[in-house]
């Protein structure tokens, strides 16, 4: 009864699981010195009322409420959920900010043009970025990326915008730290969002999401990529795509909630002991 | 990132798992006697093209393409999926059939109005089919409902279309074969149309579901049911909601896929021993 | 290694996952037209802090809990967690009300003496209730016992105080209706106390507890157990030893959920429709 | 009944994770009063060295191990592991005692003639057993049957031999009492064995087993069947086809320890009190 | 209990499992630019009807199916399955091509002489082709090889004959692009196998197998491995032990699809963009 | 390691699935040539007989069980189980040793002074130690620590009483065979013990434990620290915090089946060819 192959769906409980998995989580960090809780004042804000049943209307609903997030100083810290929920809050981020620069962890490029006839899916959400200029395309670094496919567009697509594309293979085995410090030179001191979808780890690490692709990154890796953010103007973060089915056992949403400590941990004005 | 309680997201695999697990079937029903695939010629014709980001652009898809099934002379046996699905199907019989007797075994009415502003979701293809005179509203039977509830609004609509209404209560520890032959009497020789969906059965047999609710039908009382249907005018049947992430080790999807066979038995001109 | 509520012990988790699942619950009952929560003031006062590493000291926190709690006229639903609880519930229960009756779904009769030289322990709540005068009893009925045995002891002790003891072998294929009249009569319009132990129930249903037993109750039974209970003074419930662990799905934890439910829509002053 | 280290099969490991999960098991049975442990000498004689590789060979094994178990006086009680096995162990069994009774638990007639064009498989082992004479055909009762078919040979030929066939839809809500009552009567004070197939129950008790079939017995009827054999002369018996891989969390395993031991406490010689 | 291809074995449903997850495979592959599908003609060609209680005649049925299969010019690309299959596999490929050189990853040296008795089981396959001469030993690697051993033979026996044995530890945090440059001159020209056993790899990353061995090759290694053929003159792989009970979720059955995906990549005249 | 038979608490199950796992393992290890069981006389003493409801009393327990297994000249290697353990069993060994070294892998510190009130649990074993002196502090070494924390009192304190302290971030992508030439000097000819909690390695190989923290140690680095203690004196070693209901297959126990194989390996007087 269906056609298409990889278009995650259960996904949508990722938000509620993670939460869950939360509760391991500490107030401070003794490998960075981090210490969020004294530094920032921190709430759970709840959930966005989504259109479970039309992904337009989310789109809408999603974009309004992270204008009266973005409006009210706040730093939002995204739990997800499709991929597609990063368009309207770039939506709303660069309606503050400008264009942002964007560090975008991930397995798929996600910036196809179309599935099945329709632009806005998990798929695309940066071509959609990318055309409604939301994106400083020359700060867009997309990392972990790798797995077959049915057409090269995306990865001509972003290259043609001046992303710089880290493969999946550019980063077996390796440190990523000289990686970041280019990406914080890249990145300057302007607006920029993390985007970091679990699949852009290996199966191993996050089974429970909906389009695995083998041979990912490490949990190391992640927080390589994460702490070497710290310095930077982060304007918002997301993690998305954690799909509670596929982990019965939780370890995916505790990797989850646990990289969005470390992004909790490198937001500006955290304070380092 | 949502609110809302039961929508079921990760059916779409569904009918895979059940065809996965349709080889531990075989070709007799030494119960019944039945000889189906002496009978008939059955043949599995795929997937309908559906779009994964579209629920009404879906429904017209797979009109369409029911519309061919049923002009073909084909009694299709549809593996779901979302109850969505069964809305545009039964547009299709009932254009060829005029409107159908119902006979739809499942833990909730699905005859709501709207959720989340939208008329066409899981909870609401019977209220559609009702407002498009698809149904032969004397001829609906309703087997296995329970539950919590929201509002008694499903309950008054389906009793106010002359909807025989069964609930799980009156089904417990009882043989539904008395209640077959009633209904037997009630559908008479006019087409019908069986829909199934997998959660009318307690969670204890079939986990893999969506919006499980306890205290259900067993997998004898579901046999009692559609044996029940043999002699009756059967134009088609649906059998959805299996959720695989929910079912690792298949036996939703493997008494699903025995549902079909039991229904594949019952369908007019097999051959009896 | 670790502090905090976070040390693992299966049963522990329990409430976490029945409150999680407890999403899945709606406002009204239809199957017996009861409106809990236009009827009455419903909170979820949070846990009791106890202590991980010291039973006798969990004992006292939670009794001096639920003192305060009886005291502002709340009738406590508990969820738990360990059975042992239901001890120091009920000294908080019998401080307030005197001995009170005691309705006790288990497949265990818990009336042992001691384990390993202790008397403060899961298999004993009972025998410690009795040697404090907490119980009438005249007024406790336990349901659903069964299973190999060490010793009969268990079995003499609550006979020899008076309890009516049902065996699952007793209940088998039948409706409880009849039985929960005679206990309608026995309880009388004195106060009384339900203790769910969720092993009560087959494992087949509910599988996600520490010490199933083969051949229990069924979904349905509970219903009639607990809607049997509409009309008494109910002064208090627990529904206990849910296990996260071996419920990676849920649907144990749901069970527990709507079982919950259903004792809420049994409490005094709930309006039914 | 295996040795070797890792060379997977599913049913294989079933006899180590019944022994595992027999742990929880104790020493008497309150139900029926029996003290198995303080009215017989009761060991566990570990595995029969089987031939992983051969079939035939682990026939000749076994056979040959059993003949000392039995020529030793023993009441063997077998743990499987696949049905196979029950054919040389009829035929160590038949050896001393001439053709026995067979009370035999399945959801399949396990009376083909051969697959594969192999006579020697678990779908067959009581066709050989007929070929051999190790039955006294006019007291075998199959319970159980179900399912679909490849061909009714199997159905035709143990009611040839004059088997009792007892098929699943006619226990359906039953109590199974009053047809033990006359299986008591039909075995009389001859020699009699216990062959119990865990995919006679249903796959919501019993997930873990190879070829479950839908709408089987439930736990309570298993016991209605073993304690019916209270005061018969049984000579052996066997419970088999758990499979470890389909059962994680070990129900299936603990299922049938319980059910293993029920056998051993309707044993000839067994006290009760 | 059944006949047909359904008769419970861990990797036997290996090959189902591994199609099922292959549908999450797309056409081309970024990482290397290769079009299979645009450069080969690719079937599928069905299952091998295998005996399953006769592993002798198992043997015969494979090694009679491949030797049409390559006599039509085919470079088959098998699913297993138990690693018994590679005996009569290359049989039929040296009949056609002479020895072959035999890229052989797997935590188990396979080169025992018996197990129980038995010349054709898992862990002999290598050994047994050495005697038929099958294989060019001057031209066969092993890699991945680890874990306790009951004796040193198997070691000893693949050194005796020439193989080149790369132990897991020798691959810890290493690329192994040298290797394979290594292996290449090795291969040379001339025709070579490439047989995979899905434990080669760490249990973390392939779970469902029948007998894991801890600190094994990464993902990316053994991407490594398949990629270093490139060029070579390959002539058939095979992907063997997925043992799908072990892998509810499907990731090692996904992996092992991608694997294969690989090795297509990797054929001769697979054009590269 | 356990008594009692179905009080549920996770890691108390630990030992009981590791032994079970153990039967994958054989009796020579390839890789460093030892020879254990050619070497010494190794046996399985049972299980300590625990106060599942008391920890004091546990801790009594274990170390008078400790005191004779020592004195009778034992090696023990023990399986967990509560990190607590080691509490106890240090009391033993440092009554017969004096003072020993320690090698401690896990991903906490366990040097914390309370937890509720409490100073016996699982989060302090060490600090215990330090005050009882049975830690020569000089000889010391605490490898894989990571993850947030609460306080930094525990670091400050390790490091206060001079303890090596090797955290992940310093581990990640080495190899770990420098580190253990220094900790072999460090600790020189005196007695030293090894304490392996399963937590410090990555939850994606021990997804099986009650605390898992992200981005930790690696199984073939867990063999260089094992394998590198070969000639030291190894008084005793413990494996600890397997939890069963986390590792429904079993890989996190048969990980910590083969680590405990490989310590048996480095015992002194253990041969090797």
């Amino acid at each position: 009864m269906l056609t298409g192959q990889d278009a995650p769906s259960s996904s949508r409980f990722g938000p509620r699981r993670i939460r869950e998995e939360s509760v391991m989580l500490r107030t401070i960090n003794p490998s960075t010195g981090a210490l969020p809780f004294q530094s920032l004042m921190v709430a759970d804000l709840g959930d966005v009322n989504v259109n479970l049943y039309n992904l337009q209307d989310s789109c809408r609903l999603i974009q309004e409420a992270y204008q009266k997030i973005v409006a009210a100083g706040c730093v939002p810290l995204t739990l997800g959920g499709d991929h597609t929920i990063t368009y309207p809050i770039l939506q709303a981020m660069a309606k503050k900010h400008g264009p942002v620069g964007l560090l975008h962890v991930d397995a798929h490029m996600d910036t196809a043009d179309k599935a099945l006839g329709e632009k806005i899916y998990h798929g695309a959400p940066f071509r959609r970025c990318v055309e409604e200029k939301l994106l400083d395309c020359k700060r867009v670094v997309q990392i972990g990326i790798r797995g077959s496919s049915t057409t090269v567009d995306p990865y001509r697509y972003s290259r043609n915008q001046g992303f710089r594309v880290v493969l999946a293979e550019d980063c077996w085995l390796k440190s990523l730290v000289p990686l970041m410090a280019e990406v914080r030179q890249q990145m300057g001191g302007k607006p920029m969002y993390i985007s970091f979808d679990i699949d852009g780890l290996d199966p191993a690490y996050a089974p429970g999401t909906g389009t695995p692709e083998i041979a990912g990154l490490t949990p190391s890796q992640a927080l390589e990529i994460i702490r070497g953010c710290q310095g930077l103007n982060v304007v918002g973060c997301d993690l998305v795509e954690v799909s509670p089915p596929y982990d019965p056992f939780g370890n995916t949403a505790l990797l989850a909630a646990n990289l969005l400590f470390e992004m909790l941990c490198v937001l500006p004005k955290v304070r380092v002991v």
